[in-house]
């Protein structure tokens, strides 16, 4: 099974997704294909501890009768990393982002900064070894230690480099995550976290997008989306309110069309508290947003 | 014509307005009644900047035929509110809230407080004079030199009756504007500004409500003004991008719920872009509002 048919079939075998390039020049490529052929599909993913089971099996029986195909997992090392990706192999399911997020990259502390590359190194070794997507990384909430802005953000820049180096070797990526205001005030709008990725020049460094920071950010899903085309690699699904999709007035459209007009080729994964039953409202919330994806005409 | 025969018309007569007791416990009265009676009503209105129009006659008339009922203004003295009263009167566009905006009432130095009181007075002046419904506060946006929060809060409080006093003398009221963190920090949901009118124990020290800083801060609409009861007159109308209502994915239902819930009896007032022509999509709003008054069941 090439890529192509990979990305396809949307069945996400963990070893095969291992050993894909998950480099950003092949996903250009993909994403082009993409734009060609109309294969774009939606890839409906969750965050774990949001879709209910009382094992990783319960978990995966009730995502994959409801039309999911990937989880998200947060932070873990190699060993844990191992045993999900045996767990996993052979149920089709894949393996999203890992969800970090804190690395203390913008600290004004120049220790701690070198501190945070290695631990993003070893969080690469995880992602890489569970086959997921790529790490999501917060350079810093509101309440860490930071730099001014322009100087954080040069002083990412320069940090990419040894990052990407890992990232290639492993064949991984990181995955820069803008966060609203009231969380984070280092980059906020999707433009902001890709001139990051372009500026650094290196092809491990990479971003994700997330529906419900956008509604307070971003005046225009389709175009945040795409001013993210190239270093896009995972979306996260939640309401206004961060409940599940289709739970208040948030509309999916203008963000699924900019994805379908980037060619956008990895999951969308539940972010979200729940209003209800999860094992009725998640279902529904699925089905809502393929009906967005498929209002959401380009 | 009595005050609820006034509200229940809708049609605002500058003189008869201004002879209303603007005393926060005659709108608990009128809100209740609007309950009992189901006689809330939307009532419509623009910032004069946002209405189309060579002379503010072209902007009155543009509005009544789109069915609108008020006009914001922004920051006047009394001259300026005399003229404009004068201009107003008999063409039945009522005056909504005036627009100040920044007074430095929780600036690190209190000779810049006590300043800002006095402001505020000679606003109140403004607003008794040209009938309005009161003048806006914000106490600080973001680039404001302002005390911490908590202590910001509490010399607020104690500014609060002096402030009232002038207000119950001329009859006229201060409304506090929660704003989004982007913008301001001081309060962004409705409840932390009821929180300081409640302190406050002052009739004349309300608040207002809008929709598009309510989507960035607010999880609930409904519960948000809810919150504000009994504080609330004046309501900003704007999409999530801050454009016209409809215009992009904002619900106005679950908002105008809690209005009604809460008897709310003042305008509801445009501050917001246009997409497209604005004698197209204006009344293509006002619309569209109407409509979703009409979901909006209680």
């Amino acid at each position: 099974m090439d890529r192509r048919q990979f990305l396809r079939t949307s069945i996400a075998g963990v070893g095969a997704l291992a050993s894909l390039s998950l480099a950003r020049r092949s996903t250009k490529a993909a994403a082009t294909q993409g734009k060609t052929e109309g294969k774009v599909m939606l890839k409906l993913c969750s965050q774990d501890g949001r879709i209910p089971g009382k094992s990783l099996k319960e978990k995966v029986d009730n995502l994959l009768k409801w039309g999911g195909v990937g989880l998200e997992f947060g932070g873990m090392d190699v060993n844990r990393a191992k045993q999900l990706k045996a767990d996993l192999t052979g149920t089709g399911v894949g393996v999203a982002a890992l969800c970090f997020g804190y690395f203390s990259l913008i600290d004004p502390d120049e220790a701690k900064r070198k501190q945070a590359v290695e631990a993003v190194k070893r969080a690469l070794d995880a992602a890489a070894e569970i086959g997921s997507t790529g790490v999501i990384v917060v350079p810093a909430f509101n309440n860490h230690p930071q730099l001014p802005y322009e100087e954080g953000r040069k002083v990412l820049v320069d940090l990419c480099p040894a990052i990407s180096e890992h990232a290639k070797k492993v064949q991984s990526r990181i995955l820069f995550e803008p966060l609203n205001k009231g969380e984070a005030r280092f980059f906020n709008r999707l433009e902001q976290a890709a001139g990051v990725c372009r500026d650094a020049k290196a092809e491990g460094i990479c971003m994700m997008g997330d529906f419900y920071h956008m509604a307070k950010e971003e005046k225009d899903d389709e175009a945040a989306f795409i001013a993210a085309d190239g270093f896009l690699h995972h979306v996260h699904l939640a309401s206004r309110a961060r409940n599940l999709p289709g739970q208040d007035d948030r509309s999916f459209v203008a963000g699924f069309r900019g994805l379908k007009k980037i060619g956008y080729q990895d999951y969308c994964s539940l972010e979200c508290g729940v209003k209800g039953d999860p094992m009725v409202e998640i279902p529904k919330s699925f089905a809502w947003m393929k009906q967005q994806w498929e209002e959401a005409v380009v």
